[in-house]
């Protein structure tokens, strides 16, 4: 199981409620993928929202979000933190 | 207290010991600008680091990076997270 955080773009003026509903969006279908999205991070002025996930591979975070309907071609794998 | 994300570039090839060095860099002086770095994650593939920190404003966390030797421009205050 590896790490990732992925970044999606264009989320300008998005509420507290509207994240937490795209999050819901991802964690009711992971499973399918093996993947778990921990925690996300939104700045509503930029429209920069954070992904913190663990999962097989970037490929298969892909597929979550793009299924969850937001998709983003900007995933990093992390292996290394501190 | 606002919680950042704050992106680095650069950071090809760079080993865990070195961002363990880095982010001790940021720890040693991080009081003097009333911030702290909770966590970092590298992606030595692209040479992404994604920091996430606490402080007072944008400014403080920039020139605490700036101070240890690692700049970066590209820091979003994220004051929603799930």
């Amino acid at each position: 199981m590896a790490t990732f955080i992925d970044v999606h773009s264009g989320f300008v003026g998005v509420t507290a409620e509207q994240l937490k509903e795209a999050h819901e969006a991802d964690l009711a279908i992971e499973a399918d993928e093996g993947v778990h999205f921990e925690r996300a991070w939104l700045d509503p002025e930029s429209g920069k929202v954070f992904c913190l996930a663990h999962g097989p591979s970037k490929e298969a975070i892909m597929r979550v979000h793009e299924r969850a309907g937001h998709p983003t071609a900007e995933v990093y794998e992390v292996p290394i933190e501190v």
